[in-house]
């Protein structure tokens, strides 16, 4: 028996903001970040779980509180028997009725939880010295129903049905982790599409992109109808005709505003609409998803859990699903949003990104080729080319696809050089630019002093 | 001109999970508590706002903690400019790009963004030397139609319908301040019902709510059906046929459960179910409401914002709308789902209880009857006898009714002995507490040893 020793927290911040990579209608410069932990034991494998919320920026202090709130939980406890019934474990955190108060099942203390579930799914891996992807795809059918809290959703999917989706697919899963060891997965880039970009450097990131053998480039939208115009022009003359082209407006228009705005992108052929208006209104992405036909609404990196994703199922507010690494609750809320998704025939397509979102959510899609949905068509998981470097297992994308890792864990161990660089605000990256704000500041004051007094 | 100096933050607990005050089928054991804020000047008058998020328990601090997050937003910030224009200083807080992240507009952050609102609200209602219902009362229909976010309203409310609205009940407000001086706004108490009494002590509260003036109480439900018939026909036979009864299922069923349930609990006149599942199931209400019609569905203290509101509205997923003080980005957004529940006609029956809500709320149903909705038909603000005590301008309910406060502000300042008193962990009544736990550990201690080791 091993136990729990220390749930470690770390703010991490990187100053991305500096360079406008990753700007968008509502994110005009966000400082790439993640609230950060790491959970260790006594055992002698000295094996250590890593998990994190992405975040971008100011409020990431408030989610590593969230994510230290949580250590009591967890602290002390038998290692074996939480990494045994990660089912009861899930529960253990979502069902604590004082925290869940804090949502429910939404928002700061959500997705802290979802960065302790995550990290024990981590360290379980590392003990099965097999991929997270692996481990899942390699679970029996029972086992995997038994991740799921099925709590508001048996109207739309009940365990036996979970069941029946899991044992479908249970024939071919030897034969398609073969085709997935040879094939890889498909990702999508969204490196030329940020709004902070010049029209040269979009065409110039388009040109590599499909050089790289990306099938599929995005471009965020919803700023400025004449500019949206203009670049999607720009990119579909750069790609030609047979790279798909999707457009993501991050949360910017209304309902009326989205199906208008909308009408004049449709001539440019697009592969999807991402995030036309609010996550939570289910009825206004599916006024959308109608009054667009047949441009395919996309959403999900903001969805703040399985019962909202269930709606969004049951009302057709979406095509495209776009599950999300540190969204919802961790591993167990996103199986359930595959087996949902599988229910309802929708195909998923996750949002990645941001902090080691790539690095996690491949897992994922792995796991659900393998062993839920059975199928890659018209499926793949976005690419950004950002911050890789910082985790024990980058991301391996060639040839327009992730290839599957084989390293044990669940992708989101971070270098230890990284988190002591990045550490917000008292690590040497942000002391530093500390400084040389506080000398700018000084350097202006004169100025300022003269017209104030 | 002034500034903003100071903005203090308490942790306040009260030890309620002692008594099972405020037990029910997901809370079994809650310490109501407040993540609490003052927010001061350098203005002469000395006046302060005060603003608080309700919550039970743990979490408390990582509430807090958002809520100190955003002192950055209003410290060294001009005064005047900020409670001058309070639908601009509820943008810089609510639409803060990276903070946004963390939502957007739900949980932890949002509630936070509400209790500094409703502290300026606190603020500018004492500058004013109005009680907050009468502060809102009088302003003008495009001053409140300039307090609300319309962003993912305008499919169902547009800025003109809500102008129409509140110009329509114009002609009205000084008659109906007259009436609400001479009336009252009724209420109704949840105080009998909690899960955690006995039927002795439910029957005596019954009786004594109906002696107190109440119309209506409503009992907790949704752990064990038998229990709830007996609980029932308990209370039902002690009120007899006049009195209302409403229940209370706190999110614990399924979408079939909830309709089978309800089918027992029919035969007893219920006045709603309130919560009968996630309050994040928009389809799942309407579903239930269609389910189990007449009776009328309630909900709305855990649900997260105005655009699900706008959503339960759409899908006739209810028809008693519960707003709260302290879930939604505070007065503004509160403003806009009393708005929408006008334009839809559906009555509004604020949830209370817990640390000041009821102190709070008030404030809001008052100003609907004077300016918005104009009525108070059928329309009642629950009562709970908790805690009153700690409040500077505690409530006054008798005859059955809230009677309008005319003491300056909105109603959320604690007395300085409760917030020194009650202070989490490091207050007297914690630091007792404490102390006698690790006392009964310490004597508790030799047998577990013996067994342990």
């Amino acid at each position: 028996m091993s136990i729990i020793t220390s749930v470690e927290t770390h703010d991490i911040r990187f100053p991305t903001s500096q360079h406008l990579d990753g700007s968008d209608a509502m994110n005009p410069d966000p400082d790439y970040s993640a609230a950060y932990l790491v959970i260790r034991t006594d055992h002698e494998d000295g094996l250590a779980g890593h998990g994190f919320v992405f975040t971008i920026g100011r409020g990431n202090d408030v989610e590593t509180a969230a994510v230290a709130a949580l250590e009591g939980h967890i602290l002390g406890l038998d290692v074996e028997e939480l990494l045994g019934d990660m089912g009861a474990t899930w529960k253990l955190l979502a069902h604590d009725s004082q925290l869940r108060w804090l949502g429910p099942e939404k928002g700061v203390m959500h997705m802290a939880i979802g960065a302790v579930v995550n990290a024990l799914w981590d360290l379980k891996a590392k003990r099965a010295k097999k991929p997270l992807w692996q481990l899942l795809a390699e679970m029996a059918p029972e086992e995997l129903v038994a991740l799921v809290d099925f709590r508001y959703l048996t109207d739309a999917l009940t365990p036996e049905e979970a069941l029946d989706i899991l044992r479908a697919a249970e024939p071919g899963r030897e034969a398609r982790t073969r085709q997935l060891l040879a094939e890889g997965y498909p990702g999508y880039t969204t490196t030329p599409g940020w709004l902070g970009y010049s029209d040269a450097k979009l065409s110039r990131l388009a040109r590599e992109a499909v050089a790289d053998g990306f099938k599929q480039i995005k471009l965020k939208v919803g700023d400025n109808l004449q500019d949206d115009i203009r670049r999607l022009r720009t990119a579909r003359a750069t790609v030609g005709p047979d790279i798909k082209i999707a457009v993501d407006a991050n949360q910017r228009w209304d309902v009326e505003t989205a199906i208008e705005w909308m009408g004049h992108l449709a001539p440019y052929d697009i592969a999807w609409i991402e995030e036309p208006t609010s996550p939570d209104d289910v009825l206004g992405h599916a006024a959308i998803a109608r009054g667009i036909a047949p441009i395919p609404v996309a959403t999900g990196e903001h969805v703040q859990n399985r019962v909202v994703f269930k709606q969004m199922l049951q009302a057709k507010s979406l095509e495209v699903l776009q599950i999300d690494a540190s969204r919802v609750a961790g591993v167990n809320e996103n199986v359930a949003i595959l087996l949902l998704a599988a229910k309802f025939g929708v195909r998923v397509c996750p949002h990645a990104g941001g902090v080691g979102l790539c690095e996690a959510v491949q897992h994922l899609s792995m796991f659900d080729f393998v062993s839920v949905s059975g199928t890659k068509d018209d499926r793949m998981i976005e690419f950004v080319d950002h911050l890789h470097e910082h985790f024990i297992t980058p991301i391996d994308v060639h040839d327009g696809c992730y290839w599957p890792p084989a390293t044990p864990g669940g992708g989101s161990e971070m270098l230890a050089e990284s988190l002591a660089e990045y550490t917000f605000p008292d690590g040497p990256v942000w002391t530093a630019l500390n400084r040389q704000a506080a000398k700018n500041a000084v350097e202006a004051e004169p100025t300022k002093e003269t017209v104030g007094s």
